[in-house]
Formats: C-alpha cells, structure tokens, sequence
C-alpha cells in the first residue's frame, strides 16, 4: 500500500471488519471515525488552495464527491484492499458492500496515528489522489444518486417526482426542500443549501429507504 | 484570541462576515470551510484517545456535541468574536444567528493557513478545548434538539409525536428512521445509525422547517 510500518499492529487493526469481531479496540470501526475526519481534513485544503476562486458551496461539493462512500470504495478496491482485508467471506453482502472504503479510511487513521499529520497528507496527496482520483471527471460529473434513482424507477416502470416543497432562509441562508414522490407516495425529503444538494440527499434517502442496490 | 499572526491578512479575512463583501476572497467563508475540516480533525484525535475504550458512534456523537453549531456559536462569544467581526450590525437578525461559531471556525482555517496543523492542534485543545469545553457536562447532557421541540410543543399547545417509521440493516449497519408528525401532519423523517440519533436529527429537521428560533 505504499506505507512503511513503524507500529504495525495499527495497520492489523485497520484492515479487520467486524465481521470477524466485535470488539471495538481490535476491529477497524474506530481508526475509520479518525481517518475520515484525516481525510476530510487533507481534501478540504487541497481543494481549498486548487480552486482560490470557488466559493464554499462549489468546495463542499467536490469534497463530497471525493469522500463518497462509492468513491472511496472504487478507489480502495483498485489498491487491492480487497486482497488485503480479513473480513468473514462466508456472508456474502459484505463484497458488495462499502467495507474496502470504509477500511481505506481506517488505513488512513492507521497512518495518522503511527506517522502524524503531515506524512499522512502527502500518503493522501500523493498515492490516493494522484493515482486515483481525476478531478476533471469529478468537475464534470453530475449528481449520481439522482441520476441512479431515476434509472432505476424507469427500469422498474415505477412513477417517480422530485418536487420543491419548501425554502426558508435561516440566518442568512437559504435551505432547499425536495420531496420524492414514488406512485404518488411521499418517500422522503432531502435538504441543502442549493436545489441540486436538496435533490441529492432526497435521492441517497430514498436510495437507502427503498433498499435499491449498486447495480440494481 | 490567544495567537501570534505572521499573515495578519488571514485573520482579517476570517473575521470579516459576507453581510460585509461578498467577496469570496475577502469574506470568511471559504477559510469558515477549511477550519471546519480542520476542527474536525483534531476533536476527532482528541476524543480518540480521550476514550480509548468507546465504540464510534459514542465518538461521533460527543464529536457533534463539541462542534454543533450552538456550541461554537457560545464558545466563540466568550472568546470575544462579537466585539473583534466585521458584520453589518444593521441586520439585527446576524447577532443572534451563528456567524460568531461560523468566524471562529473561519478563525481556525485562517491559523491553519498561517501555523500548519500541529500549532492548530495546540491552539483548540489548549485554547478553545480547555477553557470553553465541559466534557463531563456534554457526557451528562441528553439530546437538546429533541428537548427542544418537545418543550416548544408543550408550551405552544401543539401535538407532537415521534414515530418509528422503519428499520432497515444497510451493509450489516441497523438505520433507523423517525417520523415526527404534528398536529397529526408529517413533518419531517429522520435517520441515523441508533434510534437516538434519528430522533435527534428529525428534531433538528423540523425545527428548521418550523423556523423554531433559539429561546422560542
């Protein structure tokens, strides 16, 4: 993975699911709460000195994108976490699941706590994103859950809307709300600072309520 | 505030609020986003190793307590935000928003920027953590949101129920949704990964949708 171990018993620790056990202080769950807040923190200042002109919105957006579930999952799947990772193969959900991102982020926390802030900045900088993300697909890519809803209820001749229930100001800034509507039903509600944020936390809501899967 | 500038410009950009310019090089909201990250990454180490033997849901949840829009917003009161931003004081509506909690983590982005991250660490757990955070209070404390519009109902003579409205284990992970509906209308839904935290996160939905102000 790119990574020399000084303490390697951390790096155990971030590659075991808890599917092979419970136990919080040998399982990956809590390297991967502090290793998504490493994360979020590089990719928040690389974008923030890649783009000086963009506003906070247009940054939050990318990050997103760049620290979504899916991503993170392709992204820990072609550094061949998979390979790598102890999990309890027998339950099948779990290769189709987002462990391989979840456990990449425990990696990073694995590599926050044995070399510090800085040497995990450019592991992030230098191997995740250098080789794995491509920001100019990212910049022209819309929004995929809404997208992925859609396809779905066309697939499945299912009658679905997104529709603007409401806007409020609060303090100073507007809040969008957008209902899904599936065979005339209120599903969910998502909410953002923009219609499009709104739209796609109305979407990832429904996405989860309705149980719809990757490639479904 | 407690810090030594080398780039006097950040600061003055991190207190200036966008009632000022809307200038995104000018005002606080861009370095608002990055201290946010940045915040978030070092309470996330913090409570870390401060409960070596909790679970992540615990860490996320003290996590949000600490860094909740109304905590910063005190904290950054104290610390002598108001007298020190750059706002337009004729919106009387902004002193009691949370642009105070808002600068102070624009605050934080702009030390990063100046001092790097191992002096950002030192200056919120030494500064902001020690002087401004009861840990033993937040662990006492229950879920503010969901008091609060139990109380506002009370004192309103509004009906207001929480509903289960479904379970659903997503990636071997139970999600829980809330339904609070009022006066027999549906409000809002909302979910998390214990019945707690969907509560809490309905009740936050709802107080937006109802325009429930702080001490209403």
């Amino acid at each position: 993975m790119g990574v020399k171990a000084k303490n390697v018993a951390y790096y155990i620790q971030a590659i075991t699911h808890s599917s092979i056990t419970e136990d919080n202080e040998s399982n990956n769950e809590r390297l991967e709460y502090l290793g998504d807040a490493i994360l979020g923190a590089v990719i928040a200042e690389y974008l923030y000195l890649k783009f000086p002109n963009k506003n906070e919105g247009f940054l939050t957006e990318m990050r997103s994108k760049i620290v979504s579930r899916n991503s993170l999952n392709e992204i820990a799947k072609e550094m061949g976490m998979l390979a790598l990772m102890n999990f309890n193969e027998a339950d099948k959900n779990l290769k189709s699941s987002h462990i391989f991102g979840n456990a990449l982020e425990s990696f990073i926390g694995a590599i926050y706590l044995d070399h510090g802030y800085e040497k995990t900045k450019k592991y992030i900088l230098q191997v995740i994103i250098k080789n794995h993300v491509n920001l100019t697909e990212l910049l022209q890519q819309g929004y995929n859950l809404k997208n992925k809803i859609i396809s779905w209820a066309q697939k499945n001749k299912r009658e679905l809307d997104f529709n603007d229930s409401d806007c409020q100001t609060v303090n100073g800034r507007k809040i969008f709300y957008i209902d899904i509507i599936l065979d005339k039903v209120h599903i969910t509600t998502g909410t953002g600072y923009t219609k499009k944020e709104a739209g796609e936390k109305a979407a990832e809501l429904a996405l989860i309520k309705l149980n719809i899967k990757e490639d479904s």
